[in-house]
């Protein structure tokens, strides 16, 4: 590949990237010749690496699929039938790119702004949103399925990257795509080693040793055994290759792997260099950043207690599936080698071996972040709790997440842990409670914990005026007219609006659980002190942490009534958390607004009320 | 294997199981002579037809372990520190026999008796209790790495079958060991070729591939390219060869799969001769069946709804994991196979193909256990309700089960629908609301939606006095005192509850949602006109459906005040539905107390608690 010339020191009265303002729809793509893609493939980094970089976003990946992206639309119609499916939707930008939403790079991940995944919303091209990997290939066998069924004659392809395969999920595809060689379906292994990290597993090395065969490797392999025709190893760089490659399969009208070695990061030196992850993502550059963001993030705090504890405790050891970076376990990992354990973006079993640590006589701490939990219900509840195993789940980017969308906040696990039987769930206010709750998690033996905490810095460390039980007081008044019960970093939010509130006459006790799963006889006799309950969570207000408060109030017999503020059940758009957490009525100002609300028996206000949808019944 | 003398036709003055009698502990049958082994295993197979077939429980699969779990016994030493785990723990029967349980047959899956699973409780070589299947490979790993960080020179060995190894974190875990020459682990792959029905998919194929080779079959194969060593296929049913090949797999310190050819209700002709499930599991003797069990069972009902609907409807596909038989899609798929889709065990594919179907325009059917639903959650959250795709999940053995056990229960999905955006659910009462709502929920066309009913017989229908919205009121009253919100099956016992209630002089009104997600403003409306409102459900009742109505009416400031009963926060044991519907106050004496004290603003009574735990905090 040519080295890139910034298109941005052109003469400013030449336009940037002539030959990428020319492509309004993939068509327009197909008939450049082999030198106008080049300039193309040129162009469209130069594009990522300027917007990307200044965005934030996922570059790495990007880079890394440019000639694949170009050949994979040369060859399949997308406007004349054909379906195009990105695993992993971070992927996607050069699809983006080429479907029409290039000016939309300049509000990439921006509210408002062109999502970093696929939209629906965005282009009748973007089939699925998702930022979960391993789905592709199932999309895949159920349009195969429907196009069979329907006389279809459109072809089907899903890209999907060598990490991505190490779930659970793409293997049960492989199973029933290899098993159909009347439905043809194209798999591009896109393989650049890695996930965030290098991909690891015998897949990983499975595939080593077929890049090393070379190209023309014939006889059995992985794909062959599951009933795929393969083709490969192709140079994903080389779009002539590619093109070839993919007619191939599409003229065979079966199952077939196409295995593309591409490099992550590709054509942007910083990236290539990059070996902890070629730049996975990046974030917005210095300017757009918020002020307060050089103080240390909660996974920074997490990543520090971690290492302490496991300096104490020889039991303690590692698990995360292919996010040990981004989940802080790096300096764990570096320390403990031997007690790290990255099983690749396996969720399931990331749960599920913890267990057999478990019974092994170890305690073992599952980094993961609270989206990707959702993965791996069934583990926690059936082969954890059911044995009541000691394994600490720390949930990361817990709550309202920002930038990267609907399918990354994580706005689920309180609601899924409430009803694991034996659970116990803490939410750290702030730093030096992540330590304290961290160490309490550890040192407990009877079964599972979980501790969550948000995608944000972590504030100023907010004292208790006392502890009673589990229970930090954090605000006291004369009278007991209302107990704010704050869950975790919305800790800052509600002493503001309790002083807000006290200043008008009305008494406020702010409280803070610490656990909140179980529910302590002290929040109880609390709660019942007061004439009013509110509790303010970053999780769904319908069936969260208040609703098994309110729950308990109920059984007790205790009449003080409690309202939830927090989250909709609702599918939350991209935004800066700040943004979010306004839009959804938990800023101090809100929670003052809702408390009077409720103090005078009114309806919630609407952005506080439960969002079930209120559509038309069937 | 020679046929099997009925030893119960003994004389009865001699033992009918003489050689069984004397094994205590799994020791006992190591120095067994060859002789000696095939009697015992013939004696086992005798104990357990006699046995099961009375009590009902897991025969087929047991049938065709007997050898196989002898040869790992005397292989492996389960006292002397080496762990023994079984996938899908209903294969288990013969390791119990084997470990000091045999007495335990006479009370398989009866309250208070021997669990038709592993158990912990019942033995300290039960490890994992599991019925969900791909579990074992996990829980292997994380001993295996446990062993190897404290230097513990235990053997692990899991028994898995073909069957199981289609579900996804099977291959998760696959994809560890195989990569980890350093830890040895023995997989034992027990082939039988069969789930609950025939196996699927493309592994299936290549396992009839290796079992067509034969003996002594070389080179590379599925579990060779990741990695593990290969011995086999063997003959199940001969320990000596099970020995030898257990034996050799011990000695290579390594990931090794050793793969056994077994015959599913082997030994016992009519489970043989069974081509449907080889005799899965069979109901307890006639005698013991409850009054009534001629009437037909929601399944049934169900089965023949879809099939109707169907009929009607060309874009209507049905989906299974593996259990087309035991979810009613039997007629549907003998009618229309080629709109009938069974994946494996892999009820994550099941989702997401799912959505994939709806993207292709069909309206897709997931037939599935509530219980299994766990194992989706993500894909039903992500890939189907974000997309919002119309797909009607259909949620059989939906609360209390009964004898499977805490892991069979299906009380998990209404807490985890309700945190879904856009999920609707919908509980029938009675077949004739089964038909309409699956009829509703297959014309909505904007998302998701679910139907649940239990493992039961329908009772007869139940007439609505009148319909408000989507609500039918079953019965009213003069004065509005109390409105009971009665979910789906419970119908009956609420009617009751209110007749005694309305002896008492006090106002029972009693209404079926029938949707219960959303909530309705009919309901809301008719809960604003009552003193107290009551929810009765079959799932959880802290964050159930109940506690959703709960929110909804204080976001409204509806100041009825709602107490919601249901079933605990905890794993119930193994017990007839209609005993654990006792036990958990589920009845109409139980209603009736629970709803005089609720009147009264006492507490409620212990059993109809929250049960999140109140043990020592850490």
């Amino acid at each position: 590949m040519t080295s890139i010339a910034a298109p941005s020191l052109l003469p400013s009265t030449e336009p940037a990237y002539p030959l990428l303002d020319s492509i309004v729809t993939p068509g327009d793509i197909r008939h450049l010749t082999s030198a106008r893609l080049n300039q193309l493939a040129v162009e469209i980094r130069a594009l990522l690496i300027e917007k990307v970089t200044v965005s934030g976003g996922h570059l790495g990946p990007n880079l890394g699929v440019v000639e694949l992206t170009l050949a994979v639309h040369r060859v399949f119609g997308v406007e004349s039938g054909d379906t195009v499916l990105f695993d992993t939707g971070h992927q996607s930008y050069v699809h983006k790119l080429l479907t029409g939403r290039r000016d939309g790079f300049d509000t990439l991940r921006q509210a408002g702004g062109l999502s970093g995944y696929p939209a629906r919303s965005e282009s009748r091209h973007d089939w699925v949103e998702n930022s979960h990997a391993s789905t592709a290939l199932s999309y895949a066998d159920g349009m195969a399925k429907a196009h069979q069924l329907s006389g279809d004659t459109g072809r089907v392809v899903a890209v999907i990257g060598d990490g991505a395969l190490t779930g659970g999920l793409a293997w049960e595809a492989l199973n029933n795509l290899g098993a159909a060689p009347e439905r043809p379906v194209v798999v591009v292994l896109n393989d650049n080693g890695r996930s965030y990290a290098p991909t690891v597993g015998a897949m990983a090395t499975h595939l080593a040793e077929l890049r090393a065969a070379g190209r023309g490797a014939s006889g059995r392999n992985l794909f062959t055994e599951l009933g795929f025709s393969y083709l490969g190893p192709v140079d994903g760089h080389d779009t002539a290759a590619l093109e070839e490659a993919l007619s191939r399969a599409c003229d065979l009208r079966r199952p077939v792997v196409v295995h593309a070695l591409t490099v992550k990061g590709r054509g942007h030196p910083p990236a290539e260099a990059d070996e902890a992850d070629r730049m996975h993502a990046v974030g917005p550059a210095a300017p757009a950043r918020a002020p307060g963001a050089t103080r240390p993030s909660w996974t920074g705090e997490f990543s520090r207690a971690l290492l302490a504890l496991g300096s104490d405790r020889a039991d303690l050891v590692a698990i995360t599936a292919a996010m040990g970076g981004p989940t802080g376990l790096g300096p764990f990992a570096a320390r403990f080698p031997e007690r790290y354990f990255d099983v690749g973006i396996a969720e399931q079993h990331a749960v599920t071996s913890a267990a057999g640590l478990a019974m092994g006589g170890l305690h073992p701490v599952v980094a993961i972040y609270a989206t990707f939990l959702n993965r791996a219900f069934d583990q926690v509840l059936l082969d954890v709790a059911l044995h009541r195993l000691p394994v600490t789940f720390v949930l990361d980017r817990a709550g309202i997440t920002g930038p990267d969308g609907p399918s990354h906040h994580g706005m689920w696990d309180p609601t899924l842990l409430s009803a694991v039987p034996g659970m116990r769930l803490a939410v750290p206010r702030d730093a030096a409670q992540l330590r304290e709750l961290l160490g309490e998690a550890a040192a407990w033996r009877e079964g599972p914990t979980a501790l969550r905490f948000p995608r944000a810095t972590a504030g100023g460390d907010i004292p208790a005026v006392y502890r009673d039980g589990p229970v930090d007081v954090l605000s006291v008044s004369g009278t007991r007219d209302v107990l704010l019960v704050s869950h975790g970093p919305l800790a800052g939010a509600c002493l503001e609006a309790a002083a807000t509130l006290k200043a008008q006459g009305i008494g406020v006790t702010v409280c803070d659980p610490r656990w909140v799963l179980p529910i302590s006889p002290e929040l109880l006799r609390l709660a019942a002190g007061h004439r009013l309950v509110v509790t303010v969570e970053d999780g769904l207000r319908t069936n969260g942490m208040g609703s098994v408060l309110a729950g308990v109030l109920r059984d007790s017999a205790i009449t003080t009534p409690s309202y939830a503020l927090g989250l909709p059940t609702a599918f939350l758009r991209h935004a800066s958390r700040d943004q979010l957490l306004a839009d959804t009525g938990l800023t101090p100002h809100r929670i003052v607004h809702a408390v009077l609300r409720a103090r005078a028996g009114r309806a919630l206000p609407h952005h506080a009320r439960t969002s079930v949808p209120d559509g038309t019944r069937p």
